[in-house]
């Protein structure tokens, strides 16, 4: 769908990008919500917005579609206030939450099937706020939509509104389905990152150089805590088995370390080195990332 | 010292490097030896070297500065024939490996501390062979200088012709510190990029789009397999002490995610994402990469 009225509630990276291509795509209204008052006006002036609404009832009566953009834990908790201007309308929502077994769990508790989808944009989240919003910080990239059980009207009319009006490519995939993949594609590989970190900030010596292995492989340290908590804690079990299996794999390095076994050290270095070279040459020919 | 005959033994990305720079410097003869004989014809195209000796015995007795550049295991190996040459001369030895704690016991057993110093320049080692060589692949760049036990004659001529004719930083440290240190700084931060790798490989889902984290975070599982098998066998007991950090760390988290403690992870995501920025700060202003 392109609608004629958007809402976007949340005015940060994500959603402040998601307004201000809408309007550039055409969007005639695009009615934006923030609680935070700066990022209203950063986005009206911009031009990320036509107007700023009075509170988030406010939007989700005007807007045909409305695009929830904030925390994963707080979408969950807007989905009862949208639901409750929502179902008696014929509009449509969805969100950005990086989770969404959860939202769609609320969703469905909420009888929302006719109206609401999640969405999961997969870009990088380590800039916050408006002043990391830009038209095309979704373009060509992917957008996982997920449907309620009998949502597929909805769901598809989400995925239309990624492609046609954001130029994003979205996928629709069963929300459980999600979760358990972005707990090996995204979070494992955060938690580990931050594990490393937080164990060299533990333990490492002080006043020294670290190489250029050490700063790329803590990068993904540098990011929103307290997303990341909500994202651990709102797909718990996923993550608690993705790091038992990355305990088993140090334990298995450990214990050829202390055999000295170099045939099988070397292999492991070969199998994983050529695992993620594949990943870069597809994600350098691909439209997406990077697959394996 | 600038010496007027280098002898440089290896000319992969490192060696090819140092002999290529110390041509450009004015050293008059530059005596290049490679088991590879593409790499021997690539380094005198290239005006690298101003020629290749027969074997390593001839590069000893030509030159008043020999490098050994090639990996760690080799190097140790290597120190028995330049010892039978050098013993009887007043010339200079060094090399590059990674680990200095075998080498330079390997060089006191020699009775080698009136000829060598170990060095370690501390360069990212993702490419490799004599197409990755380039007379400013050094430049600014940190070298540990490791002294034999009454051989600071030797490491302080060794420092000085980094920092004269390679335009290097070297920095005189202790093998053992060094080692210890290099444990935290690039091997620990290697072995857990590539434990992770290894898990996604094993376990994460086929035909999925990986996440910029992950590649990120992945990203140094891209190096010489050989070279990090050698590297961990030759530091084992600081690298398996770094590796039992990780593990607790990760237990650590796992039991905060257990308990639903959010407050404890985001205080955890927080503390790492601020040390790690910091990291960065030094990088950007710093003349090294990054100190912490």
């Amino acid at each position: 769908m392109k609608p004629d009225t958007l809402g976007v509630i949340g005015l940060g990276a994500l959603g402040g990008s998601v307004a201000w291509q809408a309007s550039r795509a055409g969007v005639k209204r695009v009615v934006g919500y923030s609680p935070v008052p700066r990022e209203n006006v950063a986005a009206v002036r911009a031009g990320a917005v036509t107007e700023i609404a009075a509170d988030i009832e406010r939007v989700v009566e005007l807007a045909e579609l409305v695009v929830l953009a904030v925390p994963p834990l707080a979408t969950v908790e807007l989905l009862d206030r949208v639901a409750s201007v929502i179902v008696d309308r014929p509009g449509y929502c969805t969100d950005v939450a990086d989770v969404k077994g959860s939202v769609v769990e609320r969703a469905t508790a909420l009888k929302l099937d006719r109206h609401f989808a999640g969405s999961h944009p997969f870009v990088n989240s380590c800039h916050s706020g408006f002043s990391a919003a830009r038209p095309d910080l979704l373009a060509g990239k992917l957008v996982y939509v997920t449907p309620l059980s009998g949502g597929e009207v909805a769901a598809a009319e989400v995925a239309d509104f990624w492609r046609r009006v954001i130029g994003a490519e979205p996928v629709i995939l069963d929300a459980e389905v999600h979760d358990a993949t972005l707990a090996w594609t995204s979070h494992l590989p955060q938690a580990i990152a931050s594990a490393l970190t937080a164990t060299l900030a533990r333990h490492g010596p002080k006043g020294v150089t670290y190489g250029d292995g050490a700063l790329t492989a803590t990068r993904p340290a540098i990011g929103n805590a307290g997303m990341w908590t909500e994202i651990l804690l709102m797909n718990k079990a996923e993550i608690l088995s993705a790091l038992d299996a990355v305990v088993s794999e140090t334990r298995r390095l450990v214990a050829d370390i202390e055999a000295e076994d170099a045939e099988r050290l070397r292999e492991w270095f070969e199998s994983g080195c050529s695992w993620r070279r594949r990943l870069e040459v597809v994600g350098m020919t691909g439209t997406r990332r990077a697959r394996q």
